[in-house]
């Protein structure tokens, strides 16, 4: 039943107060698009960025990589600014190129420089560049070029009645790349769009419909101060954007955001973990790096991934010493110490035997804190009393042990990914408890 | 400089031999889609279906959630299949059901045994439905209604003009449900096209270059036998898809692509790890299953994720017992038993110590079968001779312990999946090789 209305109709951004709307088409080239060899990742990429400079994206196209589509698409555009990616390889270069100077009645004339760039970056892979590769130095004459300091396709900017169209490669990170340096920039530049303050707070613990029930009456009070709210979840997590047209007033607008947010602080301080794009691994992580102490795990239900996510933070080895994957009980018995008449008497998803799986790998390893999951992942193995997604956490460090259950239900990979994260969450609460 | 074209290029799948094409346009309607907050994977997968089923699709257009927008792409769209997804949630219900009633100048009527199932679904969840929940069973009149078992927004398909539309849902699970069980029969059927037979082989081992240009020859012959073939790369692992249309005689054109993905064994048969959608995780685990054997691991750079992937498969605890991730030294030295001298004379990343750690986890734990990962994943810590991506990786059996040094570089993020699929083909081969 949840078809993502909320994210929806609250995510679409502010529009009051606007003289005019600046809108943005995004086309993307690519048979692998349309056959879904390639998900789309670079519209859905451009189109966060455009919204959030106060851009708003009004259409994405997907069309093959032949004339007779991209030359329809280009004539039909009606946005302010058109961005195009894709079909700029050096074996296809010459259909979009093509396509482009037919489109703004002028030709390729090749662009020596560039040239010399697309040489030295073969000389530098130790090959040298055929005559495809230095024909990518080949550029519409009345484009203004945009270098591609990642690749060897050039962007180009038309602006022609009234109307912007880039075109850039389709890799995405040399599209990103520029699109953060260039694209957007001179984007703001020819349509200086209302700049939008946001700002996105990070929650966990609670899934979206219950967190909006929680703060109902602050979301409606945003609204007489022209903000706007979105939602954004993802397994175990909730952000929460704020976003306001700043209206030639930065400060006032940043003023107006942070009143807010310091009223959503107050409300749900136990929820909130950090802004913008931190995960809850890097908070934990960074909190541990800062108190100088060390952390080791012991996984049952989630089989490593509580692990794998400490891990995948660079750095990490600061901080996490290592840990245990017990997935059968006698791991359980001889690597943690826990007794076999416990398990018997309790089952391994219990608390005491979870409190026991934290205390032995702390001690073992020596660590300052540790954590410990035992729970049903499924699909198969869950009871009337421990239904799938029944999931007991501790928590050991200097203050003792303390466990929870918790109840995730959903898929197998869900049930991981939910009580990893309720567990990195556990752990940063018990680090905030302790000053 | 890698622009996909290889799969691009080869991956748009056969077109000779036709009368006519079947093509079909897929509409996202949804304003979460144009701001980037959710990523179009509905589109992506529609375009995987159609093109397995020998419906060719010629376009994708994302457009908002408003009335003008909606109705002008059903005005434009030209394929013979119309494929929208999205607004048909409780809330905004009516504008796509009304802008279809308009475009096909029908009304919406209620359909009692709709309303009932609506009726039924809420009271099973404890709830009574509202009005805004009963006017889901109002569908237009001429429409052909396609049954939603996993939700209360019923799909709609309309035959009009020789072109088909049909609107789903944008819940995936819900889509793909109708897809699958309704819409694709539905479509083979209305425009009966030409049948395809697929064949994906598995491969790890090699990268899609190297890959490439060891079945060159073979692949060059595939043409003259009306086989196309799509590289699909992924992290350490490259699909190869053989596809081929049937013209009437699906025997004669599986035999063809029979004998050809038979060629392809003999040409590369270390590298064929299984096929279709099996993944490498799974086929090590049933090889274990099979032989009634038990793993497990230690693992230093990857950090857990190695235990990770083989818990995400259900049922893996009858072959995995468990693991331990050595993070730090202290840990490689006290529960695997390693000598700190050891450590010191060769470092972590050595073949000594990847051996040692392997056979101290299948000592300790009594599996038939270890693995062990020691190396580099970065971004720090690399050196001159043990450079970021430098891994070794034992498989530790009953046939004695080898070790092997691979060299994968890349991201943290790419090392650590890389080095992992290389730690499950070397075990995966050892188990072949016991026969």
């Amino acid at each position: 039943m949840d078809d993502g209305t909320r994210a929806t109709a609250q995510g679409t951004g502010p529009s009051e107060g606007l003289t005019r709307e600046i809108t943005a088409e995004i086309i993307s080239i690519g048979d692998e698009l349309l056959i879904g060899q390639t998900v789309n990742t670079n519209a859905s990429w451009i189109g966060q960025q455009l919204s959030m400079t106060g851009i708003r994206p009004v259409s994405v196209r997907v069309i093959g990589d032949d004339r007779a589509s991209i030359s329809k698409a280009l004539t039909e555009a009606r946005a302010d600014a058109v961005l195009i990616t894709g079909g700029l390889g050096p074996t296809k270069d010459d259909i979009t190129k093509q396509v482009l100077c037919e489109h703004f009645g002028t030709r390729l004339v090749r662009h020596p420089s560039i040239e010399q760039r697309i040489v030295d970056f073969f000389q530098s892979i130790g090959r040298d560049p055929l005559e495809v590769n230095r024909a990518q130095a080949d550029l519409p004459e009345t484009c203004t070029v945009i270098d591609n300091p990642k690749g060897t396709a050039s962007g180009m900017w038309f602006d022609q009645g009234g109307r912007v169209f880039v075109s850039m490669p389709g890799v995405p990170y040399e599209m990103k790349g520029m699109m953060r340096s260039q694209v957007l920039p001179m984007l703001v530049e020819r349509f200086a769009p209302p700049l939008i303050i946001h700002r996105t707070v990070l929650t966990t613990g609670l899934g979206e419909s219950h967190l909006a029930e929680r703060i109902a009456v602050w979301e409606d009070s945003l609204a007489e101060v022209g903000i706007r709210l979105a939602y954004l979840p993802s397994p175990g997590v909730v952000k929460l954007r704020l976003s306001a047209y700043a209206n030639h007033d930065p400060a006032e607008a940043m003023a107006r955001v942070e009143r807010k947010a310091g009223e959503l602080y107050a409300l749900i301080p136990e929820l909130i973990y950090g802004e913008g794009e931190e995960r809850l691994e890097q908070v934990v992580g960074r909190k541990l790096r800062e108190r100088e102490e060390s952390l080791s795990l012991a996984e049952s239900c989630t089989g490593g991934y509580l692990s794998h996510l400490i891990t995948s933070v660079p750095g990490s080895s600061a901080y996490y010493i290592g840990g245990v994957v017990s997935y059968a009980n006698a791991v359980k018995m001889e690597e943690l110490g826990i007794p076999s008449d416990m398990l018997e008497l309790n089952g391994a998803v219990s608390q005491p035997v979870v409190e026991r799986m934290a205390s032995g790998v702390r001690a073992a390893l020596r660590t300052t804190w540790s954590v410990a999951l035992s729970g049903v992942a499924g699909p198969d193995g869950g009871t009337p009393e421990k239904p799938v997604g029944t999931v007991w956490i501790a928590v050991a460090g200097p203050d003792g042990v303390h466990a929870t259950k918790v109840y995730l239900p959903g898929t197998r990979e869900l049930v991981i990914r939910r009580s990893a994260i309720a567990a990195l969450d556990l752990l940063r609460r018990r680090l905030l408890a302790m000053g």
